[in-house]
């Protein structure tokens, strides 16, 4: 036999990657909440709880919003499988990993894959998706990425909605970074179908999708010739399920995750949208004041980029690695480095959700001072700190109200 | 605005029926650990911890052995769907529900589909396995379920290993509702391919299901000439996150799921797996003479039957719906009714994991008694408990010594 298995006693650590965020203590409670049977009353009544308040949060009156029983990945995987029938012609943006998956996933299920490209840390240009739309023929579905995770380039949607619905085409969207740290707004922009994660502006534990389809999405899915590949995520099933008054079983909800879930939608609630907006704004700015001291600068120079996931380039002299480790074995933080081709030249800053706080961007401010001044990168403590405490300065003076803590905190 | 959604607490319930099974204590607080990155040192040793507590309760050396994000059918479908390519001759054993569920997930990713069927409430017959492997060409995979959900029947296996080895194919198990709770021998039983779930005999909540590969399994996967139509479930992708030193980020894993699974298994490893069989074995028996006096009967009856799920018939007399929700609405015990063709027609009382106590038994039998006495369905109370006080007594005195609660408990 091995070494025993002991009792699981992680150590503290404070999570600025790119998700898990922190979850707050209600959050942490309700998953320790004893059980009932996914088919009990009680339960489905929760379940009707979790599709009103994410409809809230997606800005949506779509009746199919659910919460898919995986990980942010089986959302993309759901959203895209149950739309596209082998053949379907599809346009993916492709700026980034995420963008890279969506394409990779088109594939797998059989689509007619057409790539819009941009370099990683740009936008996709909606001339460019106008281009490919008047030019290749009828699309079934454009597919984007709102928060691109890897590289922290915010998506501008609006226009490309309006695209699709003049092409006849449906709009997908991953939200997954930026679904209740930046306005997503479903109906507003003509989405047809979105999915995000639990673990990022949601704070709370990975595990679950939200994933909300308009009544064309539905026509669509209803419609197939073909059955969708995947069972598990077979949405026209999982309809019957979440749908008040049939609640057919198809397989056992992930109970306890959806317990957070609610918990979670319930503080994003009581904070209010608009409030924890400009709260991740806010303290987006003040971090990246202090990191732009530290001779950091945004990957997404010229272009929106993310309140959630900060995305710096490193100049030459600051090593990623050894950084990262002290950070986490010194100070006890997360952050994340980068991926793909941009591994070892960026870090990927989260601030999400309950990790999006004064406290924290000071105390990672802070611990990167240290480090830096150790190895010789900066000439004197402070500098990044000044940045960031005149930028909530600057803003508490200004015309913004500052975003304080969220209100229950 | 709709309601305000308050703080959820549900009512208290006793869990006896198909999943999920009631939580230990220690497993509910685990759920509710604080985060760590999917990526941090500190969580990867306990995906390590979690890997070869798996192999121990599946009894294998199996080095691919993990725990997929999903639920149990999301083990289901990535064990068929990452080892079957389109036109593979696959055999599925078919006699309820979950075999069903396998057949038609073949089919979903293109599978050739050989149905060997039974009756709800009997086994596959080995004959009848070798029948088709001998008459119907060679097939790639076998695929049966262990422990039916929907019928209680427990299939052997360990013939049907032998023949698989002998025609050079794949066996593939659903374990869902015995991993933990009734012998499971992968590498004894030639199994090349098991999945189960969590929220069973293992009594963990939903939301993972184990999974395990033999070498010669993992070999078909990795020399697949198509890709895996699933990304998500791409167990060859999932193969380079779960392997010590490779660790390539494919999805963020479920964490506190993990968390609650490791907790589970140490549960499961302190009481040792042939005193939990024998606990389930004997709480199943004292159960079942309840039943018996009660006027109901197992559906498996000349068979061998699960002690996990056991599945009565219940007398024309006796009404399911109205007695099912007496037991919810004024005894707060879940079980289940029927399935499919046998709706209305039978019970599926789970005693599974912390389920099976013999307060648990006792309980439910004393409730039963009172809706029975109160309807006219029996004359005196008593004679369940009695009858399941003898059994209890018995056992005791005879060769088997008595099955305790959990050690833990």
């Amino acid at each position: 036999m091995a070494n025993p298995i002991l009792e699981f006693t992680p150590p503290p650590r404070l999570l600025l990657g790119p998700g898990p965020s922190m979850v707050h203590s209600r959050v942490l409670r309700a998953m320790a909440t004893p059980l009932l049977g996914h088919l009990d009353p009680t339960f489905l009544q929760l379940m009707d709880d979790v599709q009103q308040l994410l409809r809230n949060v997606f800005r949506t009156a779509n009746r199919f919003t659910i919460a898919v029983s995986g990980t942010g990945s089986a959302g993309m995987e759901a959203a895209l499988v149950n739309l596209i029938e082998p053949g379907d012609p599809v346009v993916v943006g492709v700026n980034g990993l995420f963008g890279a998956r969506m394409a990779a996933i088109v594939e797998r299920c059989g689509g007619k894959l057409f790539r819009v490209e941009a370099p990683w840390g740009k936008i996709i240009e909606p001339d460019n998706i106008l281009k490919t739309l008047s030019q290749s023929g009828p699309m079934k579905i454009v597919a984007l990425v709102h928060a691109e995770t890897s590289t922290g380039v915010s998506q501008p949607l609006e226009e490309i909605g309006t695209l699709c619905r003049d092409h006849g085409c449906l709009l997908v969207v991953d939200t997954v970074t930026s679904l209740g740290g930046l306005p997503v707004e479903v109906d507003g922009w003509g989405i047809d179908a979105c999915y995000s994660a639990t673990q990022k502006c949601l704070s709370c534990p990975p595990g679950l999708a939200p994933l909300t389809l308009s009544e064309r999405a539905l026509t669509v899915i209803r419609n197939r010739k073909t059955p969708c590949q995947s069972w598990y995520l077979d949405l026209s099933l999982l309809a019957d399920y979440w749908t008040e008054g049939k609640r057919a079983y198809h397989h056992t909800a992930p109970i306890s995750m959806l317990y957070a879930l609610r918990e979670a939608l319930r503080l994003v609630e009581e904070e209010g949208l608009a409030a924890r907006f400009a709260r991740h704004r806010l303290n987006s700015a003040a971090l990246m004041a202090g990191l732009t001291a530290l001779g950091l600068s945004p990957l997404a120079r010229n272009g929106p980029r993310l309140p959630s996931l900060n995305c710096v380039t490193l100049p030459a002299h600051v090593q990623d690695a050894p950084v990262r480790a002290s950070l986490l074995q010194e100070f006890g933080i997360e952050i994340g480095g980068g991926l793909g081709a941009l591994q070892g030249k960026v870090w990927r800053i989260g601030l999400m959700g309950e990790s999006s706080t004064r406290s924290n961007v000071l105390t990672l401010l802070s611990s990167l001072e240290k480090i830096f001044l150790r190895r010789g990168w900066i000439a004197r403590a402070g500098i990044a700190l000044e940045a960031a405490s005149q930028l909530y300065l600057s803003q508490s003076q200004g015309t913004h109200t500052e975003a304080p803590a969220p209100t229950h905190a």
